[in-house]
């Protein structure tokens, strides 16, 4: 039985990671760009690594209004050992937390890939997209945020992805999106955090399979943070939220 | 009710992460400065950024043989989304999987704090605890290593923190035990990796109580591309291990 | 802010669980009919108890050989507490592992939902899914094992509800659709132990996406005993499996 | 390379778990005494299998408040499957959460050791222990509660224990150092649910190490009903718990 992967060779003395010896990549290659190695099989460009730096970054730390940081902090809270505590704040994204990445750059990609299949406008694919969203009453993922309406770390994302030349047809498909958004429902739905490291990663040319990978690789270290704040700062067990919780199950009654 | 956090101010259109705004840090600093900031409240020097990297990428991975790769990818072969797998492998780590820098810290940080207090040299620290580790039975942890006798990850962290004049006490402190081990055991255990980390964060005054979170954290990365790889190149409850299982539980009986 | 559950009260020195004080449930109810009122709001028949406790026990253990178990020992060889190395086996829980439970349960309750809808005949609903699957290329889940053809708790089961009178239109669809997956394909693909469960518990009037819920619950027994024994007969960090692993990755090269 | 188990023989249509034929156990034997034959190697007595069911039903749920169901639901609702959800819940049982059950029962094993060893009376081991904690100001954990002043469920298992007659040595020093308790600070701290469990299993024969498993194996069931309410009643990502969060980290500034 063999089992081939592509990731590290192990020998005694001898480590290579996609290519590259440990010891070259130690200290020589940021560890952003090394992530990017392990995630694309290459070494970034300046631009790319520049901006795989802003996206870690972007997706560092939210305070402790997510689910991730949340469960982060009661799981530290039960007294068990910070890696337990940082994974269970991981669990918690899904498709409703940071699952948009995934979500929104795979219906990017799928629509750049049909426009060029069917030679459209992409004015038109943000048209009909949106317009069967209307019509099946289901949300675009990446527009809107339960907090901002303008998204700090959005605008400095996009900012980026155009100085350093990343922003492409899938950038510009959000974009339209954007617009068409408001112009067929009215509202302003602007395109959130999770959608612009959807458009940027998918002009970098990363898989969509990918997408919650970028939000926990950047995420895992605010939450490391947070873990280590609650077991230094506070007492285990400590009451950390309120809630007026009703009961409203069956009423109480004898065992039959 | 109140809840203090000294991690990230969040207002509609507004963060701050450890007092700087997150348009400023996103796309001005590399991540690994941002991870640097999370633990340690402050960015740090360009000597302790470069550092950092390094610790980082050094912990990036180590092909499929450790409890983390393995629990990542078996979890992964259940049919379960990338961060489920990737937390399953973050929660092996533990005090014999990347527990030895979390131990392995605490000890040096003991060590020279009774050292200094006691008006102690190295070498007669070093005399002292391999002694007892020794008379009691206990390996040091951070010495010796399952596959590899001169480590090249280890090798270059103490090339790097030797250049970056970051070595100092607990640097020394780690030397000096390794030259106890052999002269008091007649045995060759070279520094491992963890001890690197152990005692190079602690002369770059971590907390030894974040030993843990920088394996982590530069682990991550790995796992995610063990995750990615099992998930794009192999069938989900694939054989990925053999073993020759012997049961030797009680004999086959008829219930009672 | 007001939340509400449906499962629990919790009054000082008071507790009723879905209608029935904590103090009478323990020691006059069975765990397994405990298990039964909490995932279907009251509490079973006798024959409903006694189903619940052989589907329960159906699902404690199968060897060191799926990913939940070589999971939960692989995590727990890292030197963790027993609860995350009993968490990391159930995070691979997933589709392809327990998942045809869950599955399984939607197909049968769709089918049976039509079937009764269109008026049609057991028979004919099972030769068009049979015919669809084929059609699509897509395995219907709950038939077939990668190691029984007649796996032992299947057959035991299926004896239990139909003696227990709890057999009805979903075993029987299983059956038919056993019978026309041989017919079509002249393969057998016998029911198996997912199989039998997603059928017996949609005659027993469970949702289907509780379909996994069955298998942890009673899947935590077995990992318990894994993890304990893991960590009572064994060394952290010793070699689990073997295997032949080759690195097929990029050719070593010097940094660019 | 050869692997033992004493937990499951699998071999094709024949599965055997501790001795027995797993036909033989499903619908013969209650999930619960299964759970003991997994833990213990061996079926158990008809009293013992009745303590095991009161255990575990005491385990299954105590609401909304505590780590368990609060980091259970909080994951849900990123929206990720039910076992990755049940499984964050799990990660939260720690020293803190369920840990009394796992340190009590040491505490009153080794004490029990000593007692016989050295031949001294209950009362005189009672006063020892809490003598040392008041000195070392140590909580003895098992005694008190942050709701309840007379848990129901601690009671019930009591009564159920001497009517079972299994309460034996180590229920008795339970309740002498609960008696010096009062004593000795003047304050009552009545034996909590961890506690009366941390000595029944102790008289039952189980390992302190299993101490954990048991409230794990009964809150898995509550932990499954709360991740289905959340799945079911809830949309993903509601707001569940509020706190008045304050930030009293470094104050806003620019960039160096």
């Amino acid at each position: 039985m063999e089992w081939k992967t592509k990731i590290t060779k192990v020998e005694p003395n001898h480590l290579v990671t996609k290519g590259y010896r440990q010891e070259d990549l130690i200290g020589n290659i940021p560890f952003s760009h090394v992530v990017y190695l392990l995630l694309k099989d290459e070494l970034p460009s300046k631009e790319h690594g520049l901006m795989m730096d802003a996206i870690l970054t972007s997706c560092v730390d939210h305070g402790t209004t997510p689910p991730t940081a949340m469960a982060a902090r009661i799981v530290a809270s039960g007294g068990v050992p910070l890696p337990t505590a940082v994974a269970a704040g991981i669990l918690s994204i899904g498709d409703a937390h940071g699952g948009a990445i995934e979500k929104g750059a795979k219906i990017l990609q799928d629509a750049i890939f049909k426009m060029k299949k069917e030679n459209l406008k992409i004015e038109k694919i943000a048209e009909i997209i949106v317009k069967e969203s209307i019509k099946e009453n289901k949300r675009i993922l990446g527009f809107g945020h339960r907090i901002h309406t303008m998204d700090p770390r959005t605008k400095r994302l996009f900012i980026l992805s155009d100085k350093l030349k990343i922003s492409n047809e899938h950038v510009a498909l959000s974009i339209a999106i954007e617009k068409e958004l408001e112009k067929q429902t009215g509202k302003k739905l602007p395109i959130n955090v999770d959608g612009a490291i959807a458009a940027i990663t998918s002009d970098m040319g990363f898989d969509w399979r990918l997408g919650k990978a970028f939000f926990l690789i950047g995420r895992v270290a605010g939450l490391t943070a947070h873990v280590y704040e609650e077991q230094t700062d506070f007492k285990p067990m400590r009451e950390i939220f309120t809630a007026n919780i009703k009961y409203n199950g069956p009423n109480e009654k004898n065992l039959p």
